[in-house]
Parts: C-alpha cells; structure tokens; sequence
C-alpha cells in the first residue's frame, strides 16, 4: 500500500490528523522536500514527532528510481510525504499510477496547499484567481527578462479582471527560495505601477502580508521564506477592504483596482 | 481572540493538528455549515471527539448579528468553524476585518480545500486550472439554461485551454446538494461531447472519481454528496494517464483533449 501524504505548509503540526494517524500506521516513510520543503520543522523534528524514520530522497530518486520504493509498497504500507499536498507535482501522480498498475492499493490524504493560504490571508477570493504561473531564477529560465509564459498568463489573467498567483522558484538543492522583493522587481520590469500583495510564511503563526505598487514591494523585505505573491486583478469591496486591513495597501492605490 | 479554524473535507479528523490543538484551547467554539458541511461527522461527533460545545449558526446569525461574537472574542478565546478552509466566503474575511477593527487578535488555521482535492484526485495540475465557477440550482438562479457567467468562464479557460472546477450549489439548509450528473446535465446542453470529471466525496476514504463526455455523466449516478464537476481544457500526457487510470475515461474522448 502507498498512500501519499500532505505534511501542509510550516510544520509538523501542519498535517491532518487523518494524516497523523495514517503516518503512524506506514511501516516506511519516505519523503521529497526538492518541489518544497517545510521551514518550521527539520527532518529530525518529524521523524521524532510522528515516531518514525523518514528517508529523504532527491529528484533523481523518485523521478528515474521508483523502482525499490514500489517494491516495497507492495509488501508493506509505505507513506510517501511531501510538503503542501502531495499531488501538486505530475511527478506524484505518475508514481501513483505507476502503484496502480502494479496492483498496490494507494490513497491520497490531502494537505494544505499555498493557493489556499495565499487566497485566505490575503482575503483575495479563491474563484477569482485565474491560471497561476511560477517565476523562474533568471538562471534557471536561461534568458534575460521575464518568460513569455508568464508575461501572457499575468496579462490575460488582468484583462479578465482576475488575480494571479504568482509561485516563487525554489532550487531547495542549492538552498534558494526567490523572495517576493526580488520577484516584485522581475514584474516591475513590466507593471511598476501595478499593485502587488506578498505574502511570507503562509501558514506559519507570523504570516506576513504587504500589498502595495510591484516597484514598492521591490524595495522591501519581508524575512524569512517561503514566501509568494498575488497580483490581483479587479477588487470586490471587501477584497479591497482586506487588502487595507491586512496588508496595509495604500488607498490610491486600491482604488485603481476597484470595480 | 477569535480563531479561524477550517476543519477540512470530511470527517473529525479532517483538521490540521494545528487546529485540533487550537480548538482544544478555544473557551468557546461557534460554527457555520451553510456554505458547505461535513458529510461525514455529526456536530454531534465534533463536539465528543474536540471535547467542546459547539454553536451552530444560520446565515443572518453569521452575517446580520455577528456582534455577541465579537463582545465574547475580546473577552475569551473563541474558535470560529467551517468546512473547508475559513476564509473561501466573503463573509467570514469580513467577520475577520470586523473583529481586527475593534481591536481583536486574529488567526487563521487554512483547511484543505475542495480545490485542492479536485485537483489532487484527478491529477489534472493545479497550475493548469483557470477561474473556477459556481453551477446555481436553476430555481436559485431564477431563468432557464445556464447563467451567462458560468457559460463565459468556462469558454474563457477553453480558450486559453484551461481545466475549469464546477463548484456545485449547496442549499443546506433545505438538505440539497447538487449532484455532479445533474450539473453534467446542465452543462451537456451547451457542451454535451465535452469531456468532464466528476469528483464524489472528495477527502472520505472513498472518493470516485469518473471521466466521459458530460452527455455519458448526466447517465450515471455517484451515490452520497458533495460533488464537484470538473471541465479539463487541454491535456498533458501524465494528465491524460490519470483520467484513464483514475477515471475510466474513454481514450477516444481522451484524444480530443490531448495537445
């Protein structure tokens, strides 16, 4: 049996206790932290917390080498665990149909995601978020500027008046996590004066969230990671009063997004 | 203090650790089910397994007389209760202004949602999802056919080749829940060789999940609510293996949606 596992987005209490309980239950964990990771607990603080050896394992060895891990699902109950929820990447759910064509049992148990955070601490509705897009290290999208894919879902989401959720790389490899002032001034480039909504630690007990003009937010910092950010397109009152309330936006600034 | 607990999809144990703990030291626990609800925990259930009473309100006691509340949030800890994540409605970001403006801390516990359960169960990507839409009761909309925004947004994500996530009317206090093959009905007069998703019981131990033109889903019946229904645009190939793999889905339907 393989069930996979969303360990939510801070810490080791971030799981459901259904979660908890089918942890408990595994014979085996094995965990990728490469798409994400969890800032507020190391491996050693799950392992401890949950009773259980937690086996780390890289991209390479879930993507090219499943093979000893869906053997061993076959015998035994293995978890497999990542932050967020697990079937955010097309990499989990080939391994799960992978398990499936093998005959082994499998089960999602579901965890938190950023999208739901981000939507909830910024006040921003979740049916008003368009397609979300990830912002690429320069080095890693191996040209100058900003990647078309991105510049056009931005664009298409503003036109339609809906916010975009804007993923920040993560390289957890080489420990970098794009920060939202860093990402602010990539989206500057093209929308300076656009406003923007960072969000930092989503999901930790000290969320923060600044909503100001992308060439502002350029300027600040918001800490430690992960962090996100939101370009919102037009604004319910209530979303506009949020994004006064709780992230100190300035009023003109709202009001350009005001409908 | 006035906590923002989301409970989840299903059942008692749906909640985050973090909530279960956060409840546990609440003074007082208030909840609301009229925007969605747990199939598979009573209040009562809730109530032995947290250890707490709880108080279940309608709508107007949310919306139009939220003041007691408030009185009983600058005084004690009060947990504050729905299905799903806290912050999806409207109603409950400005319960959370109201409370900040007069002084009270606030906090949010995020909850699995429905979206991301309809993704992970699919294995359509998160990323690949456009603006979600709600499907009224035709007699709470008040005219025949689909309503104009619905038909709009989900053209719109065709278009761009986005997946949509149907979002099915809950009327709980007459005990209705729309179906996914009353709303594959809906859908299929305007889209009937369309591909669609229906997605039952999202985040029990027995999700279904199943893959056909919307006029084959109207056919069929998915047993126990709640239901999604969700419209894929095109699809990636692991996308594609899913929906066969999870969802039975013809390949020949399959094809047409493949790029």
């Amino acid at each position: 049996m393989l069930t996979f596992i969303g360990l939510g987005l801070y810490d080791e209490r971030s799981i459901t206790v259904e979660g908890r309980e089918a942890l408990a239950d595994a014979d085996r964990a094995v965990a990728e932290f490469y798409t994400s990771h969890l800032v507020g607990a190391s491996v050693e603080e799950l392992e401890s917390y949950h009773g259980i050896d937690i086996e780390v394992r890289d991209r390479a060895g879930i993507e090219q080498h499943p093979g000893d891990l869906l053997d061993a699902a076959a015998d035994e109950h293995v978890a497999f665990l990542t932050a967020g929820d697990t079937m955010i990447s097309t990499t989990h759910v080939d391994l799960r149909l992978r398990a499936m064509e093998r005959g082994i049992d499998t089960r999602v148990i579901h965890g938190v995601t950023a999208q739901t955070a981000a939507s909830g601490l910024t006040g921003l509705q979740n049916y008003r978020f368009g397609k979300a897009v990830t912002l690429p290290f320069p080095y890693a999208h191996g040209a100058e500027g900003l990647p078309a894919s991105v510049v056009e879902s931005i664009g298409a989401n503003r036109e339609r008046g809906l916010h975009t959720l804007v993923y920040l790389d993560i390289k957890a490899d080489r420990g970098e996590y794009m920060t939202a002032d860093v990402a602010a001034a990539m989206l500057a480039e093209d929308w300076a004066d656009v406003l923007g909504v960072a969000v930092a630690r989503a999901g930790s007990p000290d969320p923060v969230v600044a909503a100001d003009r992308l060439s502002a937010l350029a300027e600040r910092d918001f800490g430690d990671p992960l962090h996100l950010l939101v370009i919102p397109g037009d604004l319910h009152h209530v979303e506009s009063d949020a994004l006064a309330t709780l992230g100190d936006a300035p009023a003109e600034v709202l009001g350009e997004n005001e409908r």
